[in-house]
Parts: C-alpha cells; structure tokens; sequence
C-alpha cells in the first residue's frame, strides 16, 4: 500500500472524492515518518546513552540529532563531537539504520542529572507547580544581542514566499513543515523540511553547527506553521535573533521572546505581519 | 505584555505591519500554553506517579489527563476512576494548579514496566532498530469492526466547516487546533481545542470516556490539521472508525489505518477529500 519514493516521501493509493466527480484510485505521495532514536556517547569511559526517540522524516538524520543536542544544551559547538554514525544494521527494506550515535570527545562527560532534568517533557520535574514562565528552566539561554540582525519590514513580507518556494521543490505532500535561515537581506541560507516542525527547527540548527556557524545571533528563522514554546526555545538556545512564523504563536511563546528580548513575528503572510515582540529590529520604510 | 483573558486566550501588545500601511500598536489574542502534569495513582498501596508533563491550553485539564491515560492503554473504562484532582497550590495568578492526579480504583494496579515501554518517545526501547511500523507497540488495539460507521461522501464533504464552525466559537487566535466527534448523520457531538493536536483528541476522548461512550466505533473523527502516527495511534486506542483530517497524512499513519482497518481520510476541504484506507465505508452517492 506503501512504496518508498526515496527518503522523504512515499507513494500510496489513493481515492479523490469531489462533489459531482466520479472517484477512481490514482498514485499520489505522503510525506514518510519514521522513528529515529538519538544516542550520545561522552566521558572517558565511552558511556553511551539514549537521549530521544523522535517521529521523522528520514533525511539529514546526523543535523536533526546534533541540532537536537544543541537545543538541550548537550552539546555547544561542533569540536565536541569526535564522530557520528548510524547504529547496528537497518531494518528491513530500509538502507539505513534508524539510530543515530554521537560521539562527543571524551573530555566532554556530560552532566546526566542535568541531561535528565532537561526532558521537562517526559519526567516530574515541578514545573507545573511554578509559575508558567518562571517554572522553566532557562540557564545558559543568552539573550541575542540588541540591535542584530536590522531587517527592513519588506525583506520580511517577502520571507514566507521565499521560504514556500525552497519548500516546494521538496514537498509534494502538503504534509511537511518547513524551516528557512534567511540573513537579513532575505538570502535563504538554509532549509530544512520534517513531518514535525520541532524536527525542521532542530535539523536546520544541526546544520549550522556542523558549519561551525552559531550561534545565529543575526540570521533570520521562519517556520512555516505556528510557533510554540518548543519552537521558541530551541530559537532561543541558538542564539536567533529573529523569529518569523507563518502561523500564529502561543502565549508562552510571546512571553519567552520578550524576556529574552528576541524578535517575534506571526501570521506573517498575505502582505502582513504582526510583531509580538522585538520591534526594534524591524525597520520600517516610508512606502 | 501577556494578560489573562480566561483560560484559553490571552491579550498581548501586537504590532501589525503591512506594506503600506502605517504601524500602531493594538490588542491581539494568543492561544494560552502552559505545562500540565499529569500524575496517576494506583494499586491497594496507592502509589502516585507521574506519567507526562505536556504543553497544553488550558481548559478540560480532566479530560485531557482521563483522554491521555486511555490512548496509553493505562485505563480502559470510566469506572475504574475513583476520584480526578488538581494537585497542590495554583502557581502564582493563576486560579488552578497545572498538575492533576488520576486516582484509580485501589484494585487497579498498573504494570510500571509496561507503563514504561509505553512512552515509546521518551526512552530508549529498540524500536528503532526494528521495521518502522512492526516496531511499534500495539498490543491492545483493536481494529474497528467492519462496516460501521458508514458515511456517505456528502457528510464527509460537510465535516470539515461543521468542525470550524463550532471552532470559530472559541478560537479567535488562529493558533488553536481543533478536534471533533460526529455521528455518521455529521451531527457534532463534542469538539475541544488546544495548542498541541494531541491534546485536542485526548481532551475530546476524555470527555467521551468520562461519559461512558467508549469505544467510539460508529463515529467520526476529525481534525483541524494533519494526522500523524500519534495522533492515529490515538484514534485507534480510542476504537474510532473513521478518521478524518482536514490536513495531509504522514506514511505511518496510512500505514496504521490501512494494518487495522480504519478508514483515513486527508484533504477534507474545498469540496475534495482523499481516502487513503478504508473505502468501505464511504457511501457514495449519485449527484
């Protein structure tokens, strides 16, 4: 029922149904998911551990799993990492593995209190006991700089078409989020596309760090959906100045952008856009 | 910057910017995130533990947590909760606390090592070094029996502006999706809205286990967005027969439907949809 396509999208059958049309069965593609479990091994007595299992989209697999390190803060720069590889063999029918080892230096022992207590997501913590905000643990995030990147309102009307056009060569399926770096006169450096939007982000970062080009102090990052919490801290932790949502952000999100003083657009589509925090930025033009 | 305007939305200073039109500050609404915990107490010694932390609108904190407990296979019947109770202090300004205890019936007393297998996403558990669907756990699913419910192509045609109708209620944000249950007439009988999709169907298959309506084998589902493999998961934990998303698929949830005989359903909207598996129960009419 499903034949692979390559990595990213698979063909199925399927039946269109329209008002009036006659249904027959024709071909048409989806975007794949599958689980990808990420490992680190780091301290001199070579200790390997599972970090996450994350449902992906197959492709650019080492940046999702450094970029995702580089989020929570397990990982600050690229000369940590002493390799990367695919663990054990495929699965059947697949050419690749579905786990993914970074080895970090083995002068790098990673603190795993900390490691564990950064799973918010997955353990008691307390959090929820705290105030929303100040529940979060924060430490080590920088503020980026003031005044870094200043972008010209049209450079951003412009950005989400930009980042659709860079998409559209890959996704045929209407079903995966994308990611574009942009610098701050709209040149797509990167971009990224995942079934989870949080996998774009952390792929797209991953990149980068492997560049050796963080922290991205005056890029530009658009999402293609919404923007969240998760979103915005895994902006936050790689030191964007600027992040443009095509959809609509949450109120965490709001509140963690202005605290840390990072530039926050939404609904930026159709010709507007609204800024919901770091207005100072964006520069405006007499039109 | 962020105010309380009721438990689902907030007021936020936003900054609309459009090409030629000069920029004023205004209100605007945002869908409220906030961490929920969700701790569940079992066995005649009455252990407590807590078994997710997720970032939710607030709002049907008891049905979420009852919805989420049910997808895990930690909790098969309505009766078997003893009590449901927010935990502890509210955090400060807020009117409840962000953590709520399941108590279930002293007799009930849940297997802790499959409890822990089941947060496939949160541990290391092999499932990646398997094939990706056989990898996954899905003892306890049942496929939804045959023929039931079945629904003629206009109703589905109907579904997607009844979900948004009701929807439109609520969301003045954009940034909340939205989870529906219909009859196989497309009559509405509950929907729920949350930042995160998952939330937004275990909200709603909390609210229909509270009220003893499980399984849902004769009703619809439908979603405001795309349907991956958890929110299908979720779908068949739940029994329901029809699944339909106003969004794409991913190739794992075809793969599910197609493997238990649900019928999905992607592209639900403008007057077209696509069926991906289960045919049969899509009555076809002439026009």
């Amino acid at each position: 029922m499903v034949d692979d396509l390559g990595e990213s999208v698979v063909s199925v059958a399927v039946r269109p149904m329209s008002a009036g049309d006659a249904a027959e069965l024709r071909d048409d593609v989806v975007a794949v998911e599958e689980p990808m479990e990420i490992r680190v091994m780091s301290g001199p007595d070579r200790r390997t551990k599972s970090v996450s299992v994350t449902m992906r989209t197959p492709g650019h697999d080492f940046e999702l799993a450094v970029g995702f390190l580089y989020a929570e803060g397990l990982l600050r720069d690229e000369r940590e990492i002493d390799a990367i590889a695919f663990c054990g063999p495929p699965p059947p029918g697949k050419a690749q593995s579905n786990i993914v080892r970074v080895e970090l230096d083995p002068r790098v022992d990673l603190d795993l209190v900390k490691l564990q207590r950064n799973f918010y997501s997955t353990s008691s913590c307390g959090i929820c006991g705290k105030a929303s905000l100040d529940a979060l643990d924060f430490e080590g995030y920088e503020a980026p700089p003031a005044g870094k990147p200043e972008v010209a309102a049209s450079v951003i009307h412009g950005l989400p078409a930009r980042l659709r056009d860079a998409q559209g060569v890959f996704d045929r399926t209407g079903g995966l989020h994308a990611a574009g770096l942009f610098d701050a006169e709209g040149n797509l450096l990167v971009c990224r596309e995942d079934v989870g939007r949080h996998n774009a982000v952390d792929k797209l970062v991953g990149a980068q760090v492997l560049a050796g080009a963080m922290p991205l102090f005056d890029r530009v990052l658009v999402v293609s959906g919404r923007v969240s919490f998760e979103i915005t801290q895994k902006a936050l932790a790689a030191g964007v100045g600027c992040l443009v949502a095509v959809g609509a952000p949450s109120s965490l999100a709001v509140e963690m952008a202005t605290r840390f003083g990072m530039t926050l657009v939404g609904f930026a589509r159709d010709g507007r856009f609204n800024v919901y925090a770091g207005p100072e930025r964006i520069r405006e033009e007499a039109c």
